[in-house]
């Protein structure tokens, strides 16, 4: 079934220690997009500038991403520019601008109106709220925020995570919500705010998720038990730039391909997940994303659970 | 089948957010053997002090442990203090006195020659490779070290370090000693200088297992892939002093307890080395681990494979 998502398109120039990349396409919906674009359909509401061609549009529409609800405006597009020399596990912004996405009011074609999936990725969270209330009739909504929310929008963002079935954040992220530095009690409070599932990603540690007390996922079965996908140990790690928002796609691409959410499907979700951040950081921007073999995704599945389970 | 552990057998002082514990039982010998001594026999090789009174020994007796090897010599036992109020993740050292393991010469008893386990706990590689050449007929021999031996006695260590089944260390000691941020370059790295495994523990994160080429664990099967273990979310750790050497303990005294070495074998070792990690933070000192009950462990083994596996 499809999923909307709403989110930046962007370009991003990026420093790491395997290299630099100018101006490559990026944004969290760019990279969530291709990630579940591997497992469902998948359609995008953004905004762009002129400097966003037919080629940039292109790499999405290629794996089959309905982009008619990319906004297409005059101006740059939104540009961020990041090192990650001094730790790849953080990046260090040099630059950001908002460009078109300062005055973004999403607008939702008529053809996007059946989603069933709504993925709200790290953006305002009132551009967030204002998507979700557009679209009532979604069976699941998942969404993502990042410190800048977290810090200087509580309140708006407090709407947001109430009506989520599912946050995806970082550790950091989770700690600084919570105001505590243990992540179990961390994600009590965050359970307790709104989601009904808390997804917090480890990085090069894989991921946990945190069910609330309200029986998710539903269908009679229940996950009381946190529940930890592990992540693939790669000698090099060349941009990590959109991991987390792959992570999301292929976590979120699963789960709307799968007839039910059960336990067992959201577990195989946070391990497709960790699959396609896996699949991200191994090449600049999204050159990696936009051209998986669906066998090389089903290979890496097979990896990652020979090196997590026992025999 | 016995392991004889040497190490440090040492008391204590410990804060951390959940409190403080003054010159409590520790030391890396005495966690390692309480947590290996639910799985198979256990012999120690140390130096006490006159303040380690036969209340202390006998913390170890109760659990079987056999301490005909722990020498008895005047002055005071090894002591260490410590603060975990700024990070729980890193002990801050506020006092290290070696005393009476400053003069320490290793000597084995006649009824410890048998053992066909030796597990060298964190001490001077000098006294652990003394102790290694005079257990010449072991099966298994894995051991520990940490940032002060890797960075002020590289040379000892890395004699060490050749003679090893398995290396148990931390993430920082295992990128310290290949000098390298990577994870898997630096595991590449320091398989190649000796170890036939390196077990790396990443804290609440839980725990990597590399294998270096020449196939091991043997038997004809083989493990190339590395190998991930869970952690346990928790939401209140007590005190982490000695997590590291009850991983090591499960680990160890699950393999020593297994017939064959095969790669399942290791792989539930693994497990079992995070299960005796989480007792052992949930109380400070030994109080927890001196005093499980089997079925606790085999519960809480349960618990680490559900919140891992896959359906």
């Amino acid at each position: 079934m499809a999923i909307l998502v709403v989110g930046s398109v962007a370009f991003d120039t990026i420093e790491t220690p395997s290299g630099r990349a100018e101006r490559c396409l990026g944004g969290a919906a760019t990279h969530f997009s291709l990630a579940a674009s591997y497992f469902t359909d998948v359609r995008v509401i953004a905004v762009v500038g002129e400097d966003f061609t037919p080629e940039h549009e292109a790499v999405l529409t290629r794996r089959g991403i309905d982009t008619r609800g990319i906004e297409h405006t005059k101006g740059k597009s939104f540009f961020w520019s990041g090192s990650y020399l001094k730790n790849l596990n953080e990046a260090q912004t040099l630059n950001t601008e908002l460009n078109v996405f300062q005055s973004f009011s999403p607008r939702i074609p008529a053809e996007y109106e059946d989603s069933e999936y709504l993925f709200l990725a790290n953006i305002d969270p009132v551009l967030q709220e204002e998507v979700r209330r557009k679209m009532p009739k979604v069976k699941m909504v998942c969404g993502d925020t990042m410190n800048y929310w977290i810090n200087d929008h509580a309140e708006n963002l407090a709407r947001v995570l109430k009506g989520l079935d599912g946050l995806l954040i970082n550790d950091g992220e989770a700690k600084l919500m919570a105001k505590d530095g243990n992540l179990v009690r961390a994600a009590e409070k965050i359970l307790s705010s709104g989601p009904k599932s808390l997804i917090v990603k480890h990085g090069e540690y894989g991921a946990t998720a945190f069910f609330s007390e309200r029986s998710f996922p539903s269908n009679g079965r229940v996950l009381h038990l946190p529940f930890r996908a592990p992540a693939l140990p790669l000698a090099e790690v060349v941009d990590p730039t959109g991991a987390g928002d792959s992570f999301a796609g292929g976590f979120f691409g699963y789960l709307a391909s799968q007839k039910e959410l059960t336990p067992a499907n959201f577990k195989k979700a946070m391990f497709y997940g960790g699959v396609m951040g896996s699949f991200a950081v191994e090449r600049f921007g999204t050159d990696r994303l936009a051209q998986l073999d669906p066998k090389e995704i089903e290979e890496r599945f097979a990896l990652f659970r020979e090196l997590s389970h026992l025999d």
